[in-house]
């Protein structure tokens, strides 16, 4: 059908009175405007109320555009949670510039091809990662104004770049108001994708996307006004889940954090009264495995923690509830803003006995309320796979918040979106009441003797082995059953459990034939997000030769 | 500065992976998926789960569909707050038709206006308004198709039309998957705002600002998941303020009533156990002269009560809160898909004493998360003014959620969007900490020997008597003074109070000069929606031959 003309497409164009272009920074503009000296930014002794905060992101824009930022300008940042981060997610986009946030655990390398890539015309680095910008810079062509940032709550490190981030700022106008954003689909941010082989891949988001993302946290996690939010997640990734902007949609605090360790997470939620926080399991693993001095900090108060990157462990979940964090398992992809999809807790389940809540909360769940589609289709047909709990198929997305592509990537782009639906490269499968279950990236199923192993299963039940901190499981190539499952396994400070042991353990929990053949006992590769690099784990575990 | 092609402009254009129309339809297409055993809709003894209630406006869809009704269509439906009602909230935008729902306490003569102006295609009754809906299509030209409805819930009345509602979706198909949605800035609804002098307005909403409107409801209420929402707001009024599509949003419980009255709402709240409830004061007025055994059903339950038309006078704000409602003052207008304005509360008032608290919560306050401006302008210089609660202003709003504009209406559009705001007659001060009070719409300021009397200061005196149950205050054409205050005030049952008791009254609490000149005992006429009809009482007022 055409867009005919009805009586209702006559003389009611759009105006600037009732159309204007969705944005993020609408929500600082109002929690400033409404709730000037409410806390917005903590860090170590530092407090910025929402006043402070807004005139100081105002500041930074008004630098940058005095610098010769403007709209589809990248500026990138190597800095940790800290509030010049923050104030990066305001104060570019607001010149119409694009923030670029940097994994700081990526190689000099790395880092290069990202300045390069993106065109950094300005780059902000904090001084602990001054030798490793530096490092970057020598080896790309991009040449960015460098900001360094001297960071009193750092020892140490190196301050680098033409001036010192204070300075900057101290000559930007604190009544700045920024530049018309001509159109919600240009650009906010650029986050490239981590931790497989190859260059990565520019993940751009834009102003619709990123103004219903940080809404569609709000909602979905049904967030009262004035929360106190604790940073364990890096704003690097994903902007911090569009975090960065959820919580000044209600006017929350922002309570910064340089590293992420145990004593300083349970100091701040006791110190500040944290409410919210989000995090990989290894942050989970982190609080659970806590000294009991440091935990004592945090008192009865209930916390909600929202997880993602794989599916909280049912013994992590339990001793997560018994100290007092509500967990929350959500899933999503770089490429959909971060989190897109949410375990929709039904209230019916908490009768349930502890094990089967966790089989349920492993689950990825339901698509987020501002996102449009969710659906595991086959990937040749693009029809439905069965909702039967059973059928293997990908995990496929649609709407307002899936990126709007790959930078300077056309051919990965029109691959992401072929067929009208973002491919995840997720496999999964969907249950009978609708949710999906993910059952690997399709590098991770081994297929062994014919038959699919899952490595998350794998993996699930050596967490519920007492002695098991951490575990991931791959595939080696083998001459006899094409692959066989081989575990890496970190075992607590004080645990103790033999390769055997940890074999037979799984054997008499599930089918046999998904044991690991082999275990390796050591620390875990990991990305900066938590996850774990199995590319790196599948090299060492391939035998000589193949 | 033109919008110059920058590398994020590039080879990343719109695709049906990462754009779709915002639509509230997709908010029930989730809660049904999601929620489909959960409780959606209560009616007297009717009981539909989210999969019965997405099922019936399928059905719904479908079959208006095979009548006929496609993109720009427009069904109107005059019906209480029963399950039709909402149906028709998703079952004709789905089809891409338009409701109009329309206010069933006009003149039939009003409705064979709007029946004629928004050219209807299809109109649904309910068997209460049958005659009603009889005259009116006595008296218009469109020739739509009715249908009755039979509410099992009402007894008497007249079912009238071609077909019974429950007969005419039984033959619709309940998998109709719905029309895609062009565009969304296509129209969802069609409003006709109520109780000004010459033929109604009919303002359009577009299925993007309903979205934005339904979503900023929810962040502005802070509310979780599942509440259980009482229609004590007709659903007529702004498509209830869009919380028809707010709590679907949240898979919330619709809790339907044919009758606002304290009996039947004390009764819901304690059946249904209630945690939301929207009305003009009339409704407060209502619950807190309730008797004590009507408001002893609710026992200690707290209920979250937004109100709007008329700032809650500091009595009945005290009263309220010791009967365990927690009042939101908000504000709008048909315009701004109702409310769009928050009294947000700030913590630290909860010291104040209740006098000072009821004072600040008088005020109208501050935007919506998704409205994107508003403000207190000098209507002739467009410039803002003083914020110094004193140097009164028109208030204009501008953003997503002003509506798309008048049907067939161009003049009325371009002067209620000049100057790139909407205008919204309304006159108020900005205090200085940005939150808007307004002082009255500009013909309800009564201007007496050359000083501006505000009706609503001399009215929330007259609310601090203990006799007085409503009261409102309009000017009189006066020789000497120009206008005198002429108060309309109905006296609680058993209360008692003379006309000079309560004129000194309002002499001793605020300035002599403010004080009515009259007081006219009895009944306020009232629009549908709560508000008073001042240009009854003014008409009421006027002395003979003027």
């Amino acid at each position: 059908m055409t867009a005919a003309t009805t009586v209702y497409d006559r003389d009611l164009p759009k105006t600037p009175a009732n159309f204007l272009p969705l944005t993020p920074l609408t929500f600082l503009d109002r929690a400033a405007a409404t709730f000037p000296a409410r806390l917005a930014v903590v860090h170590g002794d530092r407090r910025f109320t929402y006043a402070e905060f807004d005139a100081r992101r105002r500041r930074l824009g008004s630098a940058l555009k005095a610098h010769g930022i403007a709209a589809g300008d990248t500026v990138s940042i190597l800095c940790p949670n800290t509030p010049p981060m923050l104030e990066a997610h305001y104060g570019v986009p607001m010149t119409g510039g694009v923030i670029n946030a940097i994994n700081y655990r990526l190689s000099a390398q790395e880092i290069a091809f990202i300045l390069d890539h993106g065109e950094a015309k300005i780059f902000i680095v904090d001084s602990e990662f001054g030798a490793l910008a530096r490092a970057a810079l020598g080896q790309c062509k991009a040449k960015p104004l460098v900001i360094g940032i001297d960071d009193p709550e750092h020892e140490g490190g190196e301050v680098i770049g033409e001036i010192e981030y204070e300075a900057f700022i101290a000559k930007g106008d604190a009544a700045y108001a920024g530049e018309p954003i001509a159109d919600e689909w240009n650009a906010i941010a650029l986050n490239y994708t981590s931790g497989t082989t190859g260059n990565p891949k520019g993940v751009v988001f834009h102003h619709r996307g990123a103004y219903l993302a940080a809404i569609g946290n709000v909602v979905t996690a049904g967030m009262a006004a004035n929360p106190a939010y604790l940073w364990t997640l890096p704003m690097f990734h994903c902007n911090g889940w569009c975090y960065t902007w959820a919580i000044s949609t209600v006017a929350g605090t922002h309570v910064c954090l340089r590293k992420t360790e145990a004593a300083r997470i349970y100091d701040a939620i006791a110190k500040h009264g944290v409410t919210h926080m989000c995090g990989a399991p290894v942050v989970m693993n982190m609080l659970v495995n806590a000294t009991e001095a440091q935990k004592a900090a945090k008192g009865d108060r209930s916390v909600e923690f929202y997880t993602a990157a794989a599916p909280p462990p049912a013994a992590v979940l339990q001793k997560m509830e018994a100290a007092g964090f509500r967990v929350t398992h959500i899933y999503g992809l770089t490429e959909t803003y971060g989190p897109s999809v949410i375990n929709d807790w039904n209230e019916d389940w908490d009768a349930l006995d502890a094990a089967e809540r966790a089989r349920l909360k492993a689950r990825q769940g339901v698509k987020y309320q501002v996102l449009e589609d969710l659906a595991v289709l086959d990937p040749e047909t693009m029809q439905p796979v069965p909702k039967d709990g059973e059928a293997m198929g990908e995990v496929f997305f649609r709407g307002n918040i899936v990126m709007k592509g790959y930078l300077k990537n056309p051919t990965a782009t029109e691959a992401a979106f072929k067929d009208g639906w973002f491919h995840s490269g997720d496999l999964g499968v969907w249950d009978a009441d609708g949710y999906i279950r993910l059952k690997d990236r399709s590098k991770d199923i081994i297929i062994s003797g014919g038959e699919n192993i899952s490595s998350i299963e794998v993996e699930d039940v050596l967490y519920r082995h007492p002695a098991v901190f951490e575990a991931a499981v791959v595939g080696r190539p083998d001459e006899q059953w094409g692959e066989v499952a081989i575990a890496f396994v970190t075992l607590k400070p004080g645990g103790e459990a033999s390769e055997q042991e940890l074999i037979e353990f799984v054997r008499s929990e599930i089918a046999r034939y998904k044991a690991p053949k082999k275990i390796v006992f050591g620390d875990l590769p990991k990305t900066s997000t938590g996850k774990v690099q199995k590319f790196k784990l599948r090299d060492q575990a391939r035998p000589i030769g193949i």
